[in-house]
């Protein structure tokens, strides 16, 4: 993309209502758009970031047999009311509204049940399970507050799988490789090191569910974690008879903020049974189908992921989720450096590697500036005087050191990362 | 993919309560769930489809310099005031609700007053313009009656696009430019032949808006039709003078029942005056930005490809919006016949084209059955026979006749088409 023809600016005014790092930053680059406290529009680079962390999350789910739909934001009543999830009282985030006949509806800031009542017209024998559902959606919750930025909104993107299983054996067993799949997620957006898989409250149905938490000063949880073995304890749950359970030692353990980026949780047969949702075993015998529930923020992630990495000079991504891999900045108009800047992000673009190309006439100093709070991985600096040397000037984001390399180089260093 | 893992079954029962026969044959298909009147989910055969559609639409819509963004559900009261189009006499499709402070929040039946509005963020001086932007949003709106499917919902995806121009002569040109883009969208998804640009009625600010218009029984407009200069009429603007100004002659002309699944719009310098969006022209004179507003219906085409192009056995998708080019029917279970059938699975798969492979344990007829409701275009049988005469049995959905082809030929054929 050229910057000449993109319709977002960079402002170097600090959005004056915001609290949160990622959305000041993410709204002075461009990226977002604030439309009401927690409910932020993503513009091209904005939603460009969300389609990159969308895809990775996708590769994982369908490597583990997952299969992608989508469900809908209006709900019916009448099924929340079966698991007593209707009542404000009992859930305190509810948007509703009224059909024009009056009938009550909800908006959907959870799926669960809307999508295990669906599934009773397709599970219904052993033969059809294990079923495993997952889909990218934007949630809606009515939030009393909405300070963390994209962290946490009232509108947001969320990806929510289901697990559909015959027996608690096969459940556990399917729990234990989305818990991978989640690592390997969280590894491939770049925070692999910084968050830890947590133990925290269960229900009913089981002592623990799973948090993947990563160490966040806004983060809004507290955990206690042990680095070598990459686990930690919700605050919650966090008592001399867990620590032993879990074969850890109290004075191994470091005291952290966090943000929940992922969750996954065991609901037994009891979501099922309250829904209806029976299948007939090898034995002719009616069961209750075994539900698990795996939930990744997709638009939290990518916050955390600002909170994270950004430093006073503006955003830094990780190569894996950044909208563009290199940002070109044209220094001059003469005839040979805008010959030798085409062609690199021709030749760039052709090899499938995004970029951002700063064509715009304006002072070095700004383009730099911008390049920096873009938080684009490579700097690419081309002027009269790179192209008599028949170099690029590069720096990478984090680096304060430039290196000269030549252009042939350069893309064939990029196509192989 | 296999269709032993596919959560989805087909279904012989036809849905009591649907009258639409998109959603009878995508929910006997297993392609759609109706979770509402007027509002379906989309399992993972559908949203193939879907985003096989919208994958054309983008291409389009970058193609003429559109910039893709996704703007919020969530609506401010006072911006949609600001147009008069808050109140409920006004506009009468508005689902509402409220925050935790009591302050109203509107649920996005459309979005030109919100992206506006925000466009005075980036939109200030003539060097800023033109700017073409778009999303893929879902839209909620409170319909009265929802009884056509997919092709009306209360919950639908719809491609929205808006162009801000300098001057009425620089937004007529890129006017032209999205018609032609338009047109091209409609070819590819296979109703070339069988949508018109249809003269509809403008609004304060021009005499005729421009719809797109497609032949359908269940379509809910008439339309007036030329087929040689494929131009057409609504019939809301049908008068001699209409005619004669269209340089058309009223017998030559063909009544049709048509569903519009597209309608782009000019709104001059009116709605940017009332959101306060102007611009300082290279004189220094502060100017409206010049709206455009561009929609295709993303679910509504779905809908209208399948009442197009469905027969008495099921759905038939044309090859560029198909969730899969081939259906393997696998005869049989004897060791030479799986190999065979897994083999022309894989190669297929790896060649980048998509496959139902239907290897379960099911009668002949049933499987033929199968493929025909999926509609998949080509259907390849594996049995012993085929595979003792080294060929495929190939039948394309609308044939009756199969052919005998060798499995390279076949592949090479499909990755050539």
């Amino acid at each position: 993309m050229r910057l000449s023809q993109l319709f977002t600016k960079t402002s170097k005014t600090i959005p004056a209502d915001e609290t949160a790092k990622n959305a000041r930053l993410l709204i002075q680059a461009g990226y977002v758009y604030k439309e009401m406290a927690g409910v932020y529009a993503y513009l091209p680079l904005g939603l460009q970031v969300l389609e990159n962390i969308k895809q990775i999350v996708r590769e994982e789910m369908n490597a583990i047999e997952g299969q992608e739909l989508i469900m809908t934001s209006l709900q019916q009543k009448e099924l929340w009311e079966k698991t007593d999830r209707w009542d404000d009282e009992k859930v305190d985030v509810w948007f509703k509204s009224k059909l024009k006949n009056s009938t009550e509806v909800g908006f959907g800031w959870s799926h669960e049940e809307q999508i295990t009542n669906m599934m009773r017209n397709y599970l219904n024998s052993y033969r059809d399970l294990p079923a495993y559902v997952y889909q990218f959606q934007t949630k809606l919750r009515n939030e009393l507050r909405a300070k963390s930025g994209i962290m946490r909104g009232r509108e947001f993107v969320m990806k929510d799988m289901y697990s559909y299983s015959l027996s608690e054996e096969a459940h556990q067993k399917f729990y234990d490789i989305a818990t991978e799949a989640y690592l390997k997620v969280f590894e491939r957006v770049g925070l692999g090191n910084d968050t830890f898989l947590t133990f925290a409250s269960g229900g009913a149905f089981t002592q623990f569910s799973h948090e993947f938490q990563t160490v966040a000063d806004t983060g809004e949880d507290t955990i206690y974690l042990h680095r070598g073995k990459k686990l930690a304890i919700n605050e919650e749950v966090f008592t001399d008879e867990v620590i032993a359970q879990l074969g850890l030692q109290r004075d191994e353990l470091e005291k952290a903020k966090a943000a929940e980026v992922g969750n996954i949780f065991s609901f037994g047969g009891t979501k099922s049974e309250q829904l209806d949702l029976y299948f007939i075993d090898e034995d002719g015998n009616r069961k209750p189908v075994i539900l698990g529930s795996y939930g990744i923020g997709i638009t939290r992630l990518m916050g955390v992921i600002v909170e994270r990495f950004a430093d006073d000079k503006g955003l830094v991504w990780p190569m894996a989720v950044a909208p563009a891999k290199v940002y070109i900045a044209r220094i001059g108009d003469e005839e040979e450096v805008v010959k030798a800047a085409d062609e690199l992000y021709e030749q760039l673009t052709q090899g499938g590697i995004a970029v951002l190309y700063d064509d715009r006439d304006m002072r070095p100093g700004e383009k730099f500036a911008d390049a920096d709070l873009h938080g684009i991985p490579y700097r690419v600096v081309i002027s009269s005087k790179t192209v008599a040397a028949k170099q690029l000037e590069i720096k990478q984001r984090r680096e304060t050191e430039t290196v000269m390399m030549e252009p042939q180089a350069f893309i064939e260093k990029l196509l192989c990362l």
